[in-house]
């Protein structure tokens, strides 16, 4: 079966996100002033093989602790899709 | 209403992914070997007051047009989630 994983990383909520505030500012001296709370992570997408959904599952988990997440400083979160 | 937009923003289809190409080659080598394809870019968390889902969704598309996505070579989407 193939899957499509698309993974999010992002700063955990207790971490100071500057890139996020310089943001923020940006797009205040755009003319887009409702904005507040502008947090900028990662957007990761991977396919990959895999006899089942649950496998998959444990492959993009895997992937996201050994590599693409700093679990010290970031939280991830993903869906699988098939196709 | 409040929402909060979830936007991603990635490389184009056409456009090379060094960055996703890394992490490939990354997670071969740790032992995740079934993944191809990785494509890395944006995930970004806005905040935003607005009168109606359709003033939301018209702020979002001028921040993402204005300065979360170049044009030329990434693609966004988002969904916004009433909070």
């Amino acid at each position: 079966m193939k899957f499509v994983a698309h993974i999010d990383v992002m700063p955990q909520k207790e971490i100071l996100d500057p890139q996020g505030k310089a943001v923020q500012l940006g797009l205040h001296n755009l003319g887009v002033q409702a904005v507040s709370d502008v947090r900028i992570g990662k957007h990761i997408t991977v396919a990959l093989e895999a006899a089942s959904e649950s496998e998959a599952n444990a492959q993009v988990e895997e992937a996201c602790r050994k590599l693409l997440a700093n679990l010290i400083m970031e939280d991830y979160s993903f869906r699988l899709e098939q196709v």
